[in-house]
Parts: C-alpha cells; sequence; structure tokens
C-alpha cells in the first residue's frame, strides 16, 4: 500500500469512526477547532504572508491575477475572525445524520428503519481561497464525514497550517471524543489527487470547488459520484405576458448583481410580443444603463438597432451573437439575447443550451409560468424571481457545501443533507427469509410511529 | 446528429412531456400496455418461439446454459399473465412525484418548494429475461421516466415485439394523454449502447441489470450515475453472545434460501469464543446438513476437522480458503468461514471486503449490534435476521428497481423513489437578490404549512 492509499485507508477508517459521534461530540469538536485556530493566529498568519509573499513576485510577473492574490489574503480587515465565527455558525445547524426516514415493521419481530448516516469519505479539490479548508473540514465534521483536501498551490503554506492545526485541535480532544485527527487530511500534488480519483474503494465522493475546468477535469477522471457544476448557463424568459417593471429589475439583478457567481444570468429570451412595443426596449435599456453588452440575434438587434442605433453609449454594446454564445458563461457584463416565439420554444432553448442551474420565467400569466417551471430541466425553476437567488444561504440552509446541476443525489444550492445517504437497519429475532411468503407467512409491512422506535 | 444520438434526444424531449402527466395518465397509460399486450400475446409468443429456437441450437452446442434458456421462456404455465398482472401491480404504487419535500416563505412574497420530479431519461440493460422490458418501462412511466432498453441477444425478437407493443399501446392513448410514445425506446447493439454511455446531456442514470461482469463494464465506462450493483459479497458475523439456534437458522438460510441472489451470504464470521464449545459445530453442522461447502480459514478448519473429520459425508465439504474467497461472491452453496477476536474485528473485515450490499450480526447483546450496525458501512445491516431479506418487496416498497450498493442518491433496494430527484420552484413578485442582505430586506425563512402551499 502506497502513501497515498494508506491516507485514504486512514480517511476511511476515520470515517468508521465517526459513524457513532454524537452531535455533541461534533460540535465539541468544531469548538476546539475555532479555539486552537484562534491560539496559532500568529503562526497562521505568518504562513499566509509566506504564501503572499511568493503570489507577490507572479502576480509582478503577469502570472497572477490581483483578484486572486486579494483571495489568498486571510490576514486583511477581519476575515479571519470571520473565518472563526463561520466555525461556530456550524455548531448551530441542525445534525443531519441520524434521521429515520422510513420505519416499517416487516413482521411483529422484525423492525426496519431508514436512517440518515455520513456518505464516508469525501474528498475536496478547491483554488486560492484558503479558508476552504476551515469551512469544509468543519462542514464534513458536522456531518460526520471525514475529508480529505487539496487546495491551489499558491496556498501551499496556509492551507498546510490550517489543516495541521485542525488535527492539533482533533488531538487534543478528551478522550471520550472518538473523532481521530485523520477525519481531515490534507494532499498537496496533482499526482495524489489523480491516484486518489481512482480511489473508490476509499473515497466516497469529490466536492469540487472551483473553476469550470477544474470541475470538468474531475468529472471526466473518476467513477467517484461528483457534488457540484461545471457551468451555470442560467436565462431569464421573459413573457408575452411579463410585467415590464418586474422584468427591467429581474434581468438587471440576475445580470449585474455579481456577474462573477455561477447564478448570475446568461442567456435572456424574449417573446417576439415584447417586440411590437416598447417593453422589450426598456428591459435592454435597464441592462445598458447598467453597463451591460448585449449579444444580440438579428431579430432583436434590428429592433434595438433602431430604438438605440443614435445613441452613441448604447450602440456600442449592442452585438451580433453567434451559436456559441447561448451556450457560454460569460461572468461578466455581457447576456446573450434571443427572441423566440412562445414559452415552448423557450423551455426547448434552455433544455438544449442550460446548464440545469437555474432558469427564471417573468410573466403574469400563472399557466405559462406553471408550464415553463415543470418543463424546463433545472435544479431551480423560478417565477418572477432572480436566477440569483439560487444559494444555499438564500434559501435558508444556513451553510452551502455548493450548488448541484446533478440529476441524482443532490440537486440545486445543497447544505448538510447533501453530504449524507441512508442505511437500512433490521432489528429481527432470528427471522428467516424462507418462513415467508406463499402459503407461509406473511408481511405485515405496517408503519412504525415514532413512540415506538427501537434504534 | 446520428440515429442514436437522435433516439437518445427523443427520449429526452418524451420525457419533458412526461413531466407534466398526472398519476391517473400514467395509470392508463399502464393500463392500456397491459391491453394490448393481451391482444398481441400470439404475436409475442410467435417472436419468444424464434429465440427458443435459435436459442435451443446454442444449447445443444453448449454455448448457453440451461438455465438461462429458461429465464428466456414467457410462454410457460402462467408466466404471461404473472407478466401482465405486474404492470396493474404497478398502477396501484404510489405516485413518487409531485411531492414537496420543502416549503420555506424566503420572504413575504417570495416562497420557494422543493418538489419531487423525475430523473429524466433512464438507461436499462439487462439480459435474457425478457420481462424487464415491460417491468422497467412501466416502472419507468409510473415515475415519470423515458427509458432506453437494451436487452440480451438471446432475446432479441421477444424484447422487440414486447418493446414495439408498448409503443403502439403508448401512441393509442387518446389525445388527452401526453405521454409520447418515445417514452419507451429500444436498442439492440452494443455499438448503441457503447454510444448511449458517452451521451450524458441526453440520459440521467443507467440501471443495469444483470450479471457482475455487465454491471462492471457499464460502471467503468460511463460518467452517467449508474443505480445498481456489481457484488452482493454479504456477511453473517456470530458473536460470542450469540443464539446458537437463531445462528444456524439465520445462516442456513442466508447461504440456502436462494445462493444466486446478490443478498445471499458469502462469508460467515464467527466469534473465537464460540469454538471453545459445541457452538460453532452446530452451526456448521446445519451448514453441512445443507450441502454447503465450508472454505475455512485454519482455526475453523482445526477445529471442525477435530469434531467432523471422521464423518465421510461432512469432511469432504471442509476446505481450506485462500485469501481471495473472501473477496467472492460464489453464487452457490459454498461460504468462506473466518474466526475473528471480536465484533470490532468482524466490522473491520466486512468495511475491506464486503461489497456494501447487506451484513448481519447475530447476537443477543443489543450494545454489540449496534456497534456492529452503526460501523459496518453497508446498505443494510441486521441484527438477529438473514441477509435474503435485503429486496424491495420484502421491504414493502410493492416494486424493485434494483439494489444499490451506491453510497449516493439511493442504497439498498431501491423502489420508485429511486429514480425521482427534486427541483426548487419559487413562486416571486419580482423579487431580486439586491435588495436582500446587510442593511436592507432581511430573510424570512419561514416554513409554509401545506394548507398555504400555492404551486
Amino acid at each position: 500500500m502506497n502513501a497515498i492509499e494508506q491516507l485514504a485507508r486512514d480517511a476511511r477508517l476515520a470515517s468508521v469512526s465517526l459513524q457513532s459521534v454524537t452531535n455533541e461530540q461534533k460540535n465539541e469538536a468544531l469548538l476546539r477547532i475555532k479555539q486552537v485556530l484562534a491560539e496559532r493566529k500568529q503562526d497562521i498568519f505568518k504562513a499566509n504572508e509566506k504564501d503572499k509573499e511568493l503570489a507577490e513576485v507572479q502576480v509582478n510577473a503577469g502570472k497572477l491575477s490581483g483578484s486572486l492574490f486579494k483571495r489568498l489574503d486571510i490576514c486583511n480587515g477581519d476575515k479571519f475572525e470571520t473565518i472563526l465565527s463561520g466555525v461556530s455558525d456550524i455548531t448551530k445547524l441542525d445534525d443531519p445524520t441520524k434521521k429515520v426516514t422510513m420505519a416499517t415493521k416487516v413482521d411483529t419481530d422484525l423492525a426496519l428503519y431508514r436512517v440518515t448516516v455520513p456518505v464516508g469519505v469525501l474528498l475536496t479539490i478547491f483554488e486560492a481561497r484558503p479558508e476552504v479548508v476551515v469551512n469544509i473540514s468543519c462542514l464534513a465534521l458536522k456531518s460526520g464525514n471525514a475529508v480529505i483536501l487539496k487546495g491551489g498551490k499558491e496556498a501551499t503554506h496556509t492551507n498546510a497550517i490550517l489543516a495541521s492545526v485542525i488535527q492539533d485541535a482533533l488531538s487534543s480532544l478528551p478522550d471520550s471524543n472518538p473523532i481521530p485527527k485523520t477525519a481531515v487530511q490534507i494532499v498537496e500534488t496533482r499526482e495524489d489527487i489523480s491516484a486518489l480519483l481512482d480511489l473508490d474503494r476509499y473515497v466516497d465522493m469529490v466536492v469540487p470547488r472551483g473553476s469550470n475546468s477544474l470541475v470538468k477535469y474531475i468529472q471526466n477522471n473518476t467513477r467517484i459520484p461528483v457534488l457540484g457544476h461545471a457551468d451555470g448557463i442560467c436565462s431569464v424568459y421573459l413573457d408575452k405576458e411579463a410585467d415590464v417593471i418586474k422584468a427591467t429589475r429581474i434581468v438587471v439583478d440576475a445580470k449585474t448583481n455579481y456577474p462573477a457567481a455561477c447564478n448570475a444570468a446568461e442567456t435572456l429570451l424574449v417573446h417576439e410580443d415584447l417586440l411590437k412595443t416598447d417593453a422589450f426596449a426598456k428591459v435592454a435599456q435597464g441592462l445598458l444603463d447598467a453597463q451591460v453588452t448585449l449579444k444580440c440575434d438579428s431579430v432583436s438587434q434590428t429592433y434595438l438597432q433602431t430604438r438605440y442605433g443614435d445613441n452613441e453609449q448604447y450602440k456600442t454594446k449592442l452585438e451580433s451573437a453567434v451559436e456559441e454564445d447561448y451556450s457560454t458563461e460569460f461572468l461578466d457584463h455581457i447576456i446573450a439575447v434571443k427572441v423566440v416565439g412562445d414559452v415552448s420554444d423557450a423551455v426547448e432553448h434552455i433544455n438544449d443550451h442550460g446548464s440545469k442551474h437555474t432558469d427564471s420565467i417573468v410573466t403574469e400569466n400563472a399557466a405559462t409560468a406553471d408550464y415553463f417551471m415543470t418543463r424546463v430541466d433545472a435544479a431551480g425553476c423560478y417565477w418572477n424571481a432572480s436566477t440569483r437567488f439560487a444559494d444555499g444561504f438564500r434559501y435558508g440552509f444556513g451553510a452551502e457545501v455548493g450548488v448541484s446541476t446533478n440529476k441524482t443525489h443532490a440537486r440545486g444550492p445543497v447544505g448538510l443533507e447533501g453530504l449524507v445517504i441512508y442505511k437500512y437497519r433490521a432489528y429481527g429475532n432470528g427471522n428467516i427469509a424462507g418462513d415467508y411468503g406463499t402459503g407461509k407467512k406473511p408481511f405485515l409491512h405496517d408503519p412504525i410511529s415514532p413512540s415506538d422506535y427501537h434504534l
């Protein structure tokens, strides 16, 4: 067994110990982590300074962006205190494990329970933000999972010390607390990741946090289930019965509230009837005033040229779309615009081009909204609301593990519930299958009420 | 777009139509399928005879097993009537879609619902049993999924006519029923499967039903989530506080009730203390009397040789185990036997060698049972019950899509619930994210009671 296999096996063994911990023990561990992080603040800052010095050379050489450098910094302002309070926030969340989701009396003396349990071992791969080490370790522990972390190389020193402080905190727990320090481990090289992505016997789920290319690389190189999303190609469809004021507010918010987010709108679909009046012109004006470039199909471009072709400020922001624009995540002040014949065209466009993330319809017609929300195949289908609401905190989950565009397990913004699965626990009295069936004992299959649970 | 891509896209479009169907419309389709199957019985039998003739040549040439030939036959006895009544049984199941599993008032005028929806497009690959065409098509339809089927080549004619009859039934539905005939499609070649396993943009889940090697091939050749299991390596652990009568009944049932099933026991772990008395000898005798061969580690072999070495009938069934036997699915009257020091050794052995399917402990000690059931990482963890209960019908699901050893989405015996996922539907009034946050509007995050649902 090589070193990386040993590390993965240690994570698996840690996950077995984690199956039996109580919510109190998990919270005890989290508060201990918070305490030791605070105690070791100077060491952590020293490591972060080292990463920043090395990164500064890269920035000056034009090899690293300023925004990435900024994300690396955990010493600035109240950033470190925010990380610490994030840890105690997680203690307040509901324990997602040990919940009975089904209970059946198979026979008078055979009880069957479906109970939520941790998924097991998580592998998290992320980019520059070192605070992910703390955040994801705490989310993993709170849900009873062991975690293996791999951060961006720019934050190597910071990531290493954060992981080591967390391990120290776990090591210093009282003997009564069974959480081992191997519940949180860190690896540093691409080769380690490549090896771990093959170890589906030890790793149960990969949670990538980062760029489209990172997520795609992982999805294409492992059999292990990946929780996350590569693209966020969200659309807003303006129906012929759209309220123009709502439409403008929603489209501008969806595009410009935070264009780099996965829940920002990238495509605007417009019912052709809105081009027979001023309606679409008003929505477009809202976008143009917010410095958004519109990549238009020919119909919408002709319409907008007629309206705004003489406006020096606006006309430079009106461009022709190419087919690829409708499958592009711009992550910028750019939106692709297409005119459609009706809601069914809009649904077809979205199901063909979208990324199953979040799509919104603006209409005053409830039946049209229902048609859209029922048929669009996306984690979030909204009526008269901005796509930007697709977020674990906005949904009220208290934490967000990620946003999933998968069709199985967990979809949309994922809270702690996405890190658990269930097992069946059966309590018998020597029961054998051979006693049941035609001409033998029948099955009862009666529900067991919570007051009669025997677990 | 080539033919197979077109077929997959047709399935995707059918799945969009299926999103809106009611339970009544789904049941109408199922009953129509049952009716047309009955009407076309002679054509179906003719096709089945053709397959059987061709298969008989293969059997005589020693290229096909008798049991496979038997599974091919749907004309024999009341087999066809059983298939038909299976269809109407599915109409009686609860509709797994349109269930609200979360409802939150994000703000006074922004309601968020999590609602179950079909997964989308299923690809089912199975071996000789042609009735799977009918069964899986009906389970897919009942859960609102489109399905693409690929059966074993021995049943080509039968599979083709069954799929075509189902399509005819769907085509003959009244116009008010929106289920298209492309909701059920069939492909015939390995090349088609190979192409479909790449089409993750159209296919959402693969449900293989068949041999270990079939499932492993699929798991290793697609990014699409696979619902199922390759191995069923189930263990029974006899604790030092095991009741000998229960132990014998459970072990013999788990091994011999149906040895070819994935939930049959393949490994017997025995606490060393049971070798200090007659206890293990009695259990072993039960297995030997049931014609089971015991592949023993040295400790158990020495013990059993001492007891039964003089018994001509028994001693031929006592063999030495090799390491590989503890990771082997015998699917036969063979069981691997290992003596362990305590329950923690048993847990470690199972977590290292098992297939996360179903494992059972026999003990009178509730704390030991809880230790085992909490720490064994398997879909089913049983106390004093045979592993053979791991089955959708025995669990009371009314139907079984398959048994999953996955750690995500669906685990253990999977009923219709395993074929659905959820989406978030938000109902707003022009709400934008920019209105909320520090210094702006707060989120409410109040639960909505079912009587206030507005969907």
